[in-house]
Order: C-alpha cells, then sequence, then structure tokens
C-alpha cells in the first residue's frame, strides 16, 4: 500500500511492577493484555464458578432451539466520546457486531444499555444514538432491546455504552486457536494502529504531520466474502485493546503452537508510524476496530488474500507470517535488520480508555 | 398474609417541573417513569431511527435459525454494592433472567459486562463475581461471555453490571399489553415495595421495627408454573424501577384499557408501609425485584393464582384488581375508605440506583 511503510524498529516492551497480590483495580487490568487475562483468569472466572462453563471469550457459540448462535457483549468507555472517524456510538456497534463476526457469525440483532452521568447534556445522548443507529444501519443489525441508568455526576463520565449482540454461525464454520496448525498463513486484513492513534491524537490534542482518522468499520461482509472462498479458516480475530500483538499471542497460547511475523510485512501508516516513535508506542500493540487477523491454511492463504483485496475493507491486506511447530505459545518478529525477537503479550495498558 | 397489612392511604406523587426542553440529564431520567419514558421515546428512538424498528422493551422477542428467542439486557448501578438480601450481583442475574421470564422465556445464556473504578477492591470484584456465579446457578442459566472494562478513579462507583441474555420463548407463548382487554384479572406475587426499601435503609442507615429484606429472586420458575396452567396468559411485568405504579400503567397504556386495583389487596408489609410512611414514599412506586404482576383470562383466574401460591416466590400471592373498558390508559385505585384516586405513571426517582 501506497500509504505504508515498513514498520520502525519497534519498542520493547517493558513491564510494570507484577500484578498479582495487587489489592486493587489499576488502569492496566482494563487494558486486554497479560493483566485483564490475570483478573479474569484468576479473579472473575473462579468466583463465578460452574456458572461459567469456559473461559469468557470475546464471543461465544452456544446452541439454543436448534440454532447455532455466536452471543457477546463490550461495554465502551472510550473518552472522548467523539473522534477523528467516529464515536462511542460506532465503537458499541462494530465492537460487537465484531466480535460475532470473528465466530464466522452475521449479526442479527443487538441490545443497548447505556449508563448516563447526570448533567451529560441531552443533545450528547442524542449524538451517540444517532452514530449508534447510523452504525448498526451500516452493518445490517438492529437494535431491539435496551435500557438507560443514571449515575449522579462524578459517578461517570457523560455516556458509557454496553451492547449485547446475537447472530447466526452458518453450519460447518469452526473458528477456534485450537484449529490452528503449522504450516498456516497469517493474514492482516489491513494497516494497524489507526484507531489507537486516532483516539489519542484527539484526546491529548497532537498534531501529527498527517490527521489520523479511526479505522472503526464493521467486518461481517468482509469475513463473509472470505468464508465464502473456504470455510476451512482456521481463527479470526479483531486485535483491539492490546493490538495485533495481543490477538497473535492469544492465538499462539490457544493453538500450543509459535507464530513468527515478518515485521516488515505488517503495514504501518507513516503517520502511525512517526506518531508511535513520537509517543514511544509500539504499533504491533495499539488498538484497532476495523482489521483483522486470519489464520488459514496454506492451500488457501492465496485465494483468502485476493478475497480480502477485493473487499474495500481488505483493500491493504497482506499476508503477515506463518505458524510453525517451534516455540510453541510464543510470537516471534524478524525484524527489518535480519534480527528476531519476542513479540511479548502487553501487561497491562498503553493507552487507556481506546474502546 | 399474616405478615402484610393493607397499604396506608398513598401520598400522591407530586411532579417536579417539566422534563421536555431540559437540556441535560437529570437523575430523573433513569427512574424508570415518565422522564425515562420521554428520553428513550423522544431522543434515543428517534436518533437510532430504523436501526430500532419498535419500541425498545425489557425484553424482545426474535426469530433466528428458525427458533423464537428473547433477548434483554439491563445495567446495574445499585449503591450499594451488598444490601440486605441480594447484591449487584444477584440482580444482574435476577434482573435479566426476569425480564426474559416476563416474555415467557427460561433464561439460557447471559453475557455479563463489568466497569470497574480504578482502585476498587480486587476483594470486592470478587465478590460480586462470587455472588453472580451464585445467583446464575440458582437460576438455571450459564454466563458464556463477558467483558471488563477499566475508567479512572472519579469516573464510576466501585463496579458496575450489564447483563444481556438470551432464552427461549415456547410456542404458543404471547405475552403483551396489546393482548389484555376488559374482564382480565390483574394478579400480583406477593409484598411490594421491599427490594427499594431494603436499599434505602442500607444507604441511609435506617434501622426500622423490622429488618427489611430485598426480595431480588429469579422469576423464571414461577412463570413457568404458571404457563403450565395456561398458556393463555395476557401479559406479565415484573414491576422493578417505578414499582407497582408504572407496571400497572404501562399495562394499560398500551393495551387501550383502563385498570382498577383494590388498594387494600396490594399486600404491603407493615415494615414497608411504616418505612414508606416516615419516608413519604409510596408503596405503589417503591421498586421490586422478586415480584410480579400477571393480567389473565378471568376463566383462568383462580387456577393460575393456586398455580402461583403453591411455588415458594407465589405464596403471597393476590388477586388485586381488574381490567376494565372505562377510563382507557388509566389506572384507578379504590382506597380503603371507598374513595377513588388515579394512580399515575411515575415522573422521575423516588430513590435512585435501586438496581
Amino acid at each position: 500500500m501506497s500509504d505504508t511503510a515498513a514498520a520502525p524498529d519497534l519498542l520493547s516492551w517493558t513491564c510494570p511492577a507484577p500484578v498479582r497480590d495487587r489489592p486493587r483495580v489499576v488502569m492496566g487490568h482494563g487494558g486486554g493484555g497479560a493483566m485483564s487475562a490475570e483478573l479474569i483468569e484468576q479473579i472473575v472466572l473462579p468466583a463465578l464458578g460452574t456458572a461459567a462453563p469456559a473461559p469468557l471469550t470475546d464471543s461465544a457459540v452456544v446452541e439454543l432451539g436448534g440454532a447455532r448462535l455466536a452471543f457477546s457483549t463490550d461495554s465502551f468507555v472510550v473518552r472522548p466520546l467523539f473522534f477523528p472517524g467516529g464515536s462511542i456510538g460506532d465503537l458499541a456497534v462494530n465492537g460487537t457486531v465484531n466480535d460475532l463476526a470473528m465466530s464466522g457469525a452475521r449479526a442479527a440483532y443487538l441490545s443497548c444499555g447505556l449508563i448516563l452521568e447526570e448533567g451529560v447534556e441531552i443533545d450528547t445522548v442524542a449524538r451517540v444514538a444517532e452514530a449508534l443507529g447510523a452504525a448498526a444501519r451500516a452493518a445490517g443489525v438492529r437494535v431491539v432491546t435496551g435500557d438507560t441508568k443514571v449515575v449522579e455526576a462524578g459517578h461517570g463520565d457523560g455516556v458509557y455504552v454496553n451492547t449485547a449482540g446475537v447472530g447466526l454461525v452458518p453450519a460447518g464454520i469452526d473458528l477456534r486457536p485450537q484449529r490452528v496448525v503449522p504450516g498456516d498463513v497469517v493474514l492482516l486484513s489491513g494497516a494497524v494502529g489507526v484507531h489507537g492513534i486516532a483516539i489519542m491524537s484527539e484526546r491529548e490534542n497532537l498534531r501529527f504531520e498527517a490527521d489520523v482518522v479511526s479505522d472503526c468499520a464493521p467486518l461481517g461482509s468482509l469475513v463473509e466474502a472470505m468464508l465464502a472462498v473456504t470455510p476451512d479458516l482456521h481463527v479470526l480475530r479483531d486485535p483491539t485493546r492490546g493490538g495485533l500483538a495481543a490477538s497473535l499471542n492469544e492465538i499462539a497460547a490457544g493453538s500450543g503452537c509459535g507464530v513468527v511475523v515478518q515485521e516488515r510485512s505488517v503495514p504501518v501508516p507513516p503517520a502511525v508510524a512517526g506518531a508511535c516513535a513520537m509517543l514511544g508506542l509500539d504499533p504491533m500493540y495499539v488498538a484497532n476496530e476495523g482489521k483483522l487477523v486470519a489464520f488459514a491454511p496454506r492451500g488457501h492463504a492465496d485465494a483468502v488474500l485476493a478475497a480480502m483485496r477485493a473487499h474495500p475493507l481488505g483493500a491493504g491486506a497482506a499476508v503477515i507470517g506463518e505458524v510453525v511447530a517451534e516455540h510453541p505459545g510464543m510470537v516471534v518478529a524478524r525484524t527489518g535488520l535480519g534480527g528476531t525477537r519476542v513479540v511479548d503479550m502487553p501487561l497491562g495498558e498503553q493507552l487507556p480508555r481506546i474502546c
């Protein structure tokens, strides 16, 4: 892509203090990285006990009345509510629609729960709802049930939105990390880091050489186009909080295989690369909301890549790596200089409240 | 019931200033009364536009993959998080399970979205999750998908919980206000006002003659027992925010019929009646979380009442009124002294953040 460049040599991710035995919740517990996973796996899931039959995933596939359903939820606490390329309303629709799409489901119905802070302008609520409605129409999903709560000033931040969604998973689709095997090809649908840098630039009033606009988009039709080529895709993931690094690490851990990424193949727009260099961020760890990473059997990879590139949301798609039998559970990047480095699971948050 | 007494002559509901043209959200917009309805119907729904195909109900009945599903969501912002008889975890399960039950559905799967405030004790998160897990097991529902966000200190209140739920609606069940006709009998499953007074007593550190413990409970099995008597119930509603008054008004408005309530027939425990008299509250407007009101065809009413009384959660069930052709859309109470009064839709909130 002409608007992307090779990733710069990526800054190493430095770990803050250990997260175990912390008595209180810190921002990093919401970052989508290792601290989030620890909170869920060591605190929430044991407490839920048998009420949670399996690790809580972004999107569960369940059977109900003979139908195979994907069911997912996300809360959105992004600050600011409106940013270049989108708003909390767009995120609330696309975040849940995309979680469903990563199970291979086309979203059918959404719920919408609002937590409003006393004193927020009614006009702001209306603008959020308008954005949510427009995003729902664009994604072809209907908002059918809702709830509104109000909390006192100083106990919220304008508007928080939760959406949950249900969709049908077509027969024959089985997308999960356990299906990944050595030889699989890793495909990315386009440039990384755009959503996170767009939020950061708006929040901190930073001005970069080129404006960075969020990539927030619904991925259902792109996934359909890919599954039309082959229903045998192994796993899909949208690299939101924690970025591409977190998604690749989750898949590596879940598959028990190793993942090798060619760093030069990961599309990073120059404006994102420049902003990351200035801010000390690694584009591999910055959140996206309109991108997906796919693990495909080698024999289907070229056809899947072609289908992605033929779709507007996959025009910048690229093969970025492969699955290997070595270093199981670990993600390794081949750097531009010919070296290798480990791409760790992020620990906490780089950019809080990004979605 | 020996532990209930006739409702005291109820205080009239006084309207604050008109809600139209307010520029900002106030606490009353979250009260479940007329102000909540106005925010949803005049602001949110028009903004959502065609993305919301119908008024947003507590529980939508939708078709997906040949299955008839109920789908519902609720956010919970109750303060304090733990109160006599329950916690935000119990409410988060039972609130959504009960919304589904009011469509005749047995809840099957729940999502759980947490919004944690930076600084909240990890132990508090664990206790909320334990309560949620125990409530889910009691209700026979599984938590299959989740999400956790963290907001900075001063932008939340410890823990907010959103749940969404899906369940199957059996064939032949059609519960909605439009099915209500003159002659229908109004049944209530037990004493009103208990949850609201339990929260208020804990929050304000009030001590009444007798402890008041929340009635928070999952109503799915009670509804099943009632529908086993006759699938031809006309409508069910759980009188949460806005209390019995709001539920009866919603049903009257939706049916285009009048509702007459015998005030002496509405079970109000003495401790609730005393607390309400002291606090200037009307028990008809105080929130419940383990009660339901049912509109049944006259010919089935006795059998339904018997089935309710045979269930632990309906032991205090009573016939409290009937549907009439007069005063369409209006709820009227016959008072203990032989007079009548209009039971208005509540406007805003009596007790904020009660669920």
